[in-house]
């Protein structure tokens, strides 16, 4: 088995240079919906791009996101800014649960529309957008208009393993991962953010989620809105390196574990042209896609 | 009448938090069109990042796009790294030109579609977007689909008028601007950039779009991508402030001059979301607008 030191050598998405102007637009539009003044969201862009020469490119952009969302905390005076807006669409999200559950119970395999559902509700990300909409998104889901999606190739590894790691991603998103992992009929551990950071699901959140209820949740101890193995706690560390198949959700986990030989499917909505690109898909695109480990493997 | 130190007071759109990302996307976009390597462009981009705090937000963009563009240009190697790029569009533009005179002159009223022609060439820009369908845009403006468009206002106007100055904008849009300056029926003074900057229209580019022949050219000396009165040539500031109808062609001219008293026109495409709202159009609309002094002498 390989450590994460190595895993590091050849890990994950690095920042292209589009990532930086997309940076200053997260400034932006976060700023504003979190209240801060045009001053001071001005300061906070004028800091990171006083930065911009210490960044490391060939990080993954949510490793730089670290810093540039603490800025943002410490300015909006809080260790958790986007706590409100999260319980919101928490609260949004657990609405919407009860009707999504039957519908899904009067299917023969709801297995294949909960994979679709969870996808969608990766639309909930204050850090790309703070537009979205989940009712249309949900909608979509159900008409099954998607990118590059491995089903079958997810299934049969699903029916070979006994437990499964799920990589959650955002919190309202986090009430519709509970669909998908009824659904698998498997063990799951859900691990969580280590803290808060963007709109991203924390142990709190995932409690608020009602999670406990259908997995085992574990902090994986990441500060980043992806994880960072190395930035990570050692036993989530250890859960990731055993753990007989994994699904990534969202594009923060995508960005920093594109690179991971563990057997692992990432389940997300392809929100950026770089992330695009990197998966050879349209932007816009919901992808339920394999990862290299996984590959080797077969 | 007031001099262009009094219009100094009010001049003009300032730079928007969103000008900061959409000036780094530029540095993006016209450094990989000039084969300036992504290693090159990070730094520039560091370098406008790092002087973001010394930046006056009051200012109109295009003042910005000054530094901005040399530190590209200089990195080009040249004093003019659009040329080759200006003289690609210039030769499809002059292409074009007997087809569109020739159709012009079958019209009773040629004005009206001279107008449109002449602001739908707008779309050759360089700096906001290197991808734009010159034949796609001619033909929209043939079939008339515009936002604000006051053109009766500027008939009118044009009608009580002896002579026009009229603001170039890009390069290969100027030949086009021949068409509408013909189909005035007035004297017409044609105004350049003082120099390279961008794909913007200096003399040189003016003389090979032959709008010598159909109007007196005068250089502006303005170094920016828009008319800054400050920095042009006294012998251009007195032109503006004494011509009795001015047309300006494009946003840059519009995000330096939107504030004018004097009686202008703008003609643009409005190519991005804080034009747009300054506007009170959609992004993407095709203006002809009155200026703000127009209204007041009526």
């Amino acid at each position: 088995m390989e450590t994460h030191s190595q895993e590091k050598q050849r890990a994950a998405m690095k920042t292209y240079l589009e990532c930086i102007p997309c940076f200053m637009n997260q400034i932006i539009r976060t700023g504003r919906l979190l209240n801060i003044t045009e001053g001071d969201i001005y300061d906070l862009m004028a800091e990171f791009g006083a930065g911009l020469s210490d960044i490391e490119m060939h990080d993954p952009p949510p490793k730089t996101a670290i810093s540039i969302y603490s800025a943002i905390a410490k300015r909006a005076g809080t260790d958790d800014p986007f706590r409100e807006l999260k319980k919101e669409s928490m609260l949004k999200a657990l609405g919407l649960l009860p009707s999504l559950a039957s519908r899904l119970e009067r299917l023969p395999s709801p297995l294949s529309m909960a994979l679709r559902i969870a996808c969608a509700a990766n639309v909930i990300d204050f850090g790309i957008s703070t537009h979205f909409d989940l009712d249309k998104e949900l909608e979509r889901a159900l008409s099954g208009n998607f990118g590059l999606w491995e089903e079958d190739v997810f299934l049969d590894a699903l029916k070979k393993t006994d437990w499964v790691l799920y990589l959650g991603d955002n919190a309202g998103e986090a009430a519709f991962d509970r669909l998908l992992i009824r659904a698998m009929h498997k063990e799951v551990v859900f691990a969580t953010r280590g803290r808060p950071i963007i709109n991203d699901v924390t142990m709190d959140d995932a409690l608020m989620a009602g999670i406990d209820e259908d997995a085992r949740l574990v902090s994986s101890g990441s500060p980043a809105p992806g994880v960072i193995l190395d930035m990570c706690d050692p036993a989530f560390v250890k859960l990731f390196e055993t753990a007989p198949l994994i699904v990534s959700k969202g594009q923060g986990n995508y960005e920093t574990l594109s690179e991971t030989k563990r057997p692992i499917f990432f389940l997300l909505k392809a929100k950026c042209q770089v992330v695009a690109r990197h998966l050879a898909v349209r932007e816009g695109e919901m992808i339920l896609a394999r990862g290299k480990g996984f590959e080797h493997r077969h």
